[in-house]
């Protein structure tokens, strides 16, 4: 059976083992103070064309969100997310356990704009509710959709003026800069946002993300945050080396730039067979929309995830690619649905509003 | 420059990385659902001789310790711990961030035992006072030693007489088992304790710790917690594939017991050169004091750790020991010390309660 | 300028100032562990019919409210709510502040049913979602309805058999008991619910709340919790003998019986002027809307609070009476009413999804 | 019998509640938005000599607490206090409960110093342990104790010196402030302390506390955080007008001097029959030392509370007096004190290094 569930199946690239099996026997510092983990660095400020950010490596996307969020608001302040957010939803209620509260708005493509935080901020007006002070955007988002320049300028340039901390999580930030639609740099974005991450674990690292603080205001301390919190490896090496490969003459982008042209196959393929998106990812997250007959026939061959039902006969599951991704397989797959597809008529009426 | 400073200062065994590389492109599950981690907690429980016991492999330490105790604790309720315990000291209040006070007791020798901890029971009897609900020791403990069969005999009849979790942190457990001190097994410490860990990174993993939970009413939705704190790696096979390494042969075993072998020369020879311990570590961390003309000379050309001052002119440092210690290393190390030792007499003075 | 903004704006029942003047110089224990609290637990726990209950007098609402939930439910479990209940919005993230996600579902009169619950509960279904693990619900709610016993009994029975926790916020409760439209007594509240509480504070109180623990499970050393959270007074009887006078001769309903009354009138005269009510509020808050010229001429003379915009012309606004409100004030004001609006030619289209 | 247990047995002072009747029917705002509570913070002001400082009224002194120190400190910062300060010992972990460690220093007389503080800023060097971010201490001690001008004026050069909040817990200032060796005003406890706290449950009030912030930087939406814990009483005026009786005329000290007055005469008495006391309280705590035979016949008649054991035979004993003590009682108490010790002979060797 192969798998199109997730973008973290597979180990790492095998570079990157190479990189770990060379610099393993060199005596380093631990917890991250290590000539591998500072290389990385600055070659990540090189590739942001930055010096003055401050980088921390995390071991995990959600630890990551944990993190920035109750290092950097108060006790009462809150975080605004997109009800399809993951730290709203898949994340066990990680920013609460903190004791933050997470504000949310419905949007339709998983990306938030001034227009719909304005009412919440609105809303928030005294010292009874929460206050509002930061912004939690994916790029790319939970529904495989980017941001694109102008969308993050105008994000960017409103939460200024409304002292939002803003934040991009970027567990697949990799996928959105490789976006055939992206018109943003990684330089921009660090301009753009107060911090944001580079995501490791779901572009061919083992493990591992880059936090990148943009704001002078919020790098003070932050590794007393990541020791108590957990979240600061012994051997902080390990996510150093990992990124110092990725970064070091354009990895990251090769493995995200083939996710994304596997994802862009399927989708083609599905599509031609007739097929609807419920979103519309550019990146290497694809939401089909298959009648509940032709899933029960995929899931007899291939792993997937579902989505949402779509209505009493029709079902929007996920595929995800990625680095390690075999064409050969999608091929095969595409095969395999034309072949299941001739003995079904295809009857899909989809209510917009009822994607989440 | 040569580093005795703690044992996570290289990578990961040889064999380690081999089993990550042959293992690499195997698609599997995500979040510790893989086989490879099924079949490490399988010969996990083989080598316990227990099959009921819970076992959830964890990032890093002090994560599993914060889990450990934020889980199994009620809010108003408190952990017992040596004042040298790990969570007490170096963990950035860890613990308090999860909601819970540390209690402390001084101990010579970093154990913990009945008599030491009844005073504190008795004086936390009403609801304005916190509530003793764990003891946390260590094995070995930060101070190098370990706990005979019949002490943690004793401790473990003394928790379950007054309802007390007991928790044993194994960050260094391999050191402890294979210390010549030691009569414990390692299903003996899963009898007697309530849930404890085995650790990987200190014993030449890259990363990762195998949390156990032997009593039954601590096992339900634990797995809950762990995605909760953000320490559910993704990529969950990375630490399972490395247990499964150490492990399927003995490895976990030969690695401490390198160590161990390597502290003992390290011991024997500074001994003979006419310097005190100011513990009785069996295992892989020593604590031998120098008159700080030596310490300065020993900086210049090994890194090692300050532990405390014994009197204005001699200091205890800490010197550890691990897998990938090199005996040309110790025995050149001891040739260095004994050079620089001739021309100094040495007239130690130790106040025996100013070590902690 | 007369007031209804709230039930909350004079100070107590004078029979209240009375009893604590009468008590005054008697000595007693701290705490609420002295005579008059354990007098008045037990005439709560006969207006109850059931003495298997706990009882603890604590100082405010929200206080109750982030007890009865943090110290119930485990970490990584969530309470629901309906979107407008008060632990949602206007506690200032109190309830995630304890660390703990409030899930919510939109509910047109501020009630919860089984209905609105279920898709809550079939949503989280792993670990990757916090687990539902307690049900909040406002009798009166926030909108002035009230549960209906066959409602409330429907209610109790799915927790029970979804293993929830019921919780009732009574902080009107006394306004609910006295509803024209009630069929529910205090003590099938009590054999209902897991847990609830008897407002005083807007009942006639200068301060303080009764809650009931009705599950066994959930009263071990509930004290250590109330004294954690900062919610023990150390003067305890101030709060024992304020309920000790509402309830030892009715004086609770009395009170609850007045402000509905004083509502009821307020309500019928409003509607009599062709008015209309945003909410089916049977209890001592109302909803009416107005046209914006109409408010900004009672804003002249009258205190109240602002709801919620209807469309651009009309907004629904709270009046609220309590124990306090004078009848002459209503007749007053509905005079006060009737001379604005002959001016005024009422043209309400109001869009019935946009109340909340 | 009667009772030397504690300071808040009574209910309040007569003329507190008085006020009380007097305002009780005028409507006001709810949440200490009224003219009351306004009043009573520009009394307090003018008190101070201060118009700058921001004032809160609190409903405790556990939720003053637990609310200054997680307002205001970041989430890896700890708290220093003494070993035997209310927040290490008697509030159940209120501050843990908040996420953060309290590091403890022992101090023979209940205060803290520069040089019982340095060494545990020295100890806390790097981001593997918690940093020091406040210094709690409280006048009066928990032993009855004193700040002198000199000892405070040092204490709060040192704290910004070294950029540690100066919070001090006033729950018994009143005492402190009216003791025969005070020679502090509340101003310059105001101008020494970053925020402090003056206690009225202690001292003839039902219940509060009124929290004063001196320092800027602290001031901001700290009633977010009143409110988020559950300390905002919807009836704020209630502990408004008792502080406004408080200090409208002096009734605050005249209150704190009766209740030291009583002590020091309960003092002076038990001296004179050859007993010793444990702390060289000035206030209206006393502890002093009986043989336990002495002190089981004290309990037949008298309520107070064991403080610690000094040896097998003897042990200290806390007696507190109050506003509400009366001057017949203590004499009747010395009477009986002298008649129960005529058969006893009494040889109390004190260690003093026992006594805490």
């Amino acid at each position: 059976m192969y798998s199109f569930r997730n973008d973290y199946g597979e180990g790492a690239h095998p570079r990157i083992l190479e990189a770990l099996i060379k610099t393993n026997l060199y005596q380093t510092s631990g917890y991250g103070e290590d000539e591998y983990t500072y290389k990385a660095i600055e070659i990540l400020k090189a590739e942001m064309g930055n010096n003055s950010v401050d980088i921390h490596f995390i071991s995990g996307g959600t630890q990551t969100n944990l993190l920035a969020i109750s290092s950097f608001l108060k006790p009462y302040e809150a975080v605004i997310a997109a009800q399809t957010g993951h730290i709203n939803v898949h994340e066990t209620g990680a920013i609460e356990a903190t004791g933050h509260k997470v504000l949310t708005t419905e949007s339709e493509d998983g990306k938030l704009t001034p227009e719909l935080i304005l009412p919440i901020i609105k809303k928030h007006a005294d010292e009874h509710m929460v206050k509002p002070g930061m912004v939690y955007i994916s790029n790319s988002t939970e529904l495989g959709t980017i941001y694109k320049k102008s969308e993050l300028q105008a994000l960017s340039e409103f939460c200024r003026k409304q002292s939002l901390i803003l934040f991009l999580d970027g567990a697949r930030l990799g996928c959105a800069l490789c976006s055939s639609e992206n018109d943003l740099s990684i330089k921009e974005i660090g301009d753009m946002t107060d911090c944001f991450y580079i995501g490791g674990t779901k572009n061919g690292a083992l493990l591992g993300e880059a936090f990148v603080i943009c704001k002078n205001d919020l790098k003070t301390d932050f590794r007393y945050n990541i020791k108590q919190r957990g979240a600061l490896l012994a051997k902080g090496r390990v996510v150093g080396i990992q990124f110092l490969t990725l970064f070091e003459d354009g990895l990251f982008y090769e493995l995200a730039a083939h996710a994304n042209c596997m994802a862009n196959k399927l989708k083609n393929g599905i599509e031609e067979l007739g097929y609807k998106m419920a979103s519309k990812s550019t990146t290497n997250q694809l939401f089909p929309i298959f009648s509940n007959e032709i899933i029960d026939k995929i899931r007899e061959e291939y792993a997937f995830e579902e989505q949402i039902k779509i209505d009493e006969s029709n079902t929007c599951i996920r595929f995800v690619t990625s680095w390690a991704t075999e064409e050969k397989e999608v091929i095969k797959f595409l095969a395999f649905l034309k072949g299941i597809s001739q003995n079904h008529r295809m009857n899909i009426k989809i209510k917009k509003e009822a994607y989440y």
